[in-house]
């Protein structure tokens, strides 16, 4: 999915709230800006969002010295995601379907998303999730999600952002036994999800856990490791959480069940849904 | 007042949202642009933001070749308003302080500027008014205002939006017999009030129309005609509405009254309020 014109705003309103978090000195805030709106006004517009994103928050680590600004929101994150895991258990455990409940929340927690403006906080996190189990959501698609997982040898769970790997870890969960291999990207970027993330959530504990080899925010696979790329082609379903992953997988052919809350009108529009709406796509 | 670094990604918006009424070219969008993308990265953070919304506006206009994108938008606004004024002039009428409501409106009507956003539809501005007459305002300011326009023998007031200008009328007509100019832009920039549109609303029978000379979003004394430089030297108060004008007027020595709907988070930060409140700031 190609990058359109009114990801331009949306790009610089990024970079704004990047060199927020790395300084207060405002001579580096402003010459980082400037380079970023450099760069998008010599865009092409043939690139993936998320691939203009990591060459925006790049520039803003680069100059600003520091290698990862959203680390502190991270850790927010899985904290705050941790202390909500109990009664999130208990939603799971004493619901008539865990399974559907367990994804419903694991698509509520693509919420904590950084791209996509300020830094979400509990409030947000806390209404989302009270809204994930009656939000329209395609009760086929779950039920072809449950499975194509029952009749898979070699699962790949693409994560995303930190936080919201705690509710991966919900939807995984209700999978023990099954083959999963949990991915992460191979560097810090926005607050995306590293190993040190999935490990706080305890997915190292249930599952394999790897990285992409890659600063993206999301999956371009050329960019990947080729350990990573390896790993994809030889996956025989591949859930994939997340805006970013979408925006950089969503043309692959290969059996993918994209699960994301749509937080944006560009995503919305190629989705064909509303902004707001919690989507589980299946392509395969 | 300057602009801050967060004014990039609203004027990128900015741009967005003008190219978008000027064509269905994704070729000259994308050139336009990009234009404006340069010029961001190029700012000076000494010009105020109304200077940098002219260049961006210039730039539409000129690789468009429409003169005047907002021109439909605008037309709309005042058929709007147009349609509203019976009813609210039954609301001064019946009020307790017609002047007090009349100065409340005529700030209400200040939420059509699309300058802030997309366009400024009806229900948004139903709902301002019907929250304009319980807001707080300062009470003493009103009073203020009310004793230095009974004093006054030379009154500029300095309009800012097609559709709000019908709002202005409202409060004029409070003030039947009071030696008032009223000055609208010179030129089209966003949904700003012309000439025509202050003829629409009919203030030309009521009180001398003139225009500034400038294409600004706000009034920049050297950039305007020698005639309004003027009027502004010589008039002993000065009725200002709207951001625009607050962010280019807000320093000068001079009896002013501005009255305006904060819609921004920078321009309430500088004022030291709330985004949403409506002000009368007296600075004499």
């Amino acid at each position: 999915m190609k990058i359109g014109l009114e990801c331009i705003p949306c790009f610089a309103r990024q970079a704004f709230e990047a060199v927020s978090l790395v300084t207060d000195d405002q001579k580096i805030r402003e010459r980082i800006v400037r380079q970023v709106l450099f760069r998008l006004a010599n865009v092409s517009f043939d690139n993936t969002p998320p691939s203009i994103g990591r060459d925006i928050h790049r520039v803003v680590r680069l100059l600003s010295g520091n290698s990862d600004p959203y680390l502190e929101i991270k850790k927010d994150s899985n904290t705050l995601a941790l202390k909500l895991m109990p009664s999130l258990k208990e939603l799971i455990r004493s619901s008539a379907d865990p399974f559907e409940t367990a994804v419903r929340l694991a698509i509520a927690g693509n919420i904590i998303d950084c791209g996509q403006g300020d830094h979400v906080g509990e409030e947000k996190i806390q209404k989302t999730v009270s809204q994930c189990l009656d939000q329209p959501v395609s009760k086929d698609n779950i039920n072809e999600l449950k499975e194509e997982i029952g009749k898979a040898s070699n699962i790949l769970y693409l994560g995303d952002n930190a936080g919201e790997v705690f509710f991966d870890r919900l939807l995984i969960e209700e999978l023990q036994g099954r083959p999963i291999t949990f991915v992460v990207r191979g560097a810090p970027t926005i607050n995306d999800a590293l190993t040190e993330d999935a490990r706080m959530a305890g997915l190292d504990k249930l599952v394999r856990v790897v990285d992409n080899g890659s600063d993206v925010p999301g999956t371009i696979l050329e960019e990947c490791s080729p350990e990573f790329k390896r790993q994809f082609m030889e996956a025989d379903l591949v859930i994939v959480k997340g805006q970013g992953n979408y925006e950089t997988l969503s043309d692959e052919h290969k059996k993918i069940f994209f699960l994301l809350k749509v937080k944006c009108p560009v995503i919305a529009e190629h989705i064909g849904c509303q902004e707001g709406d919690m989507v589980i796509i299946n392509r395969g």
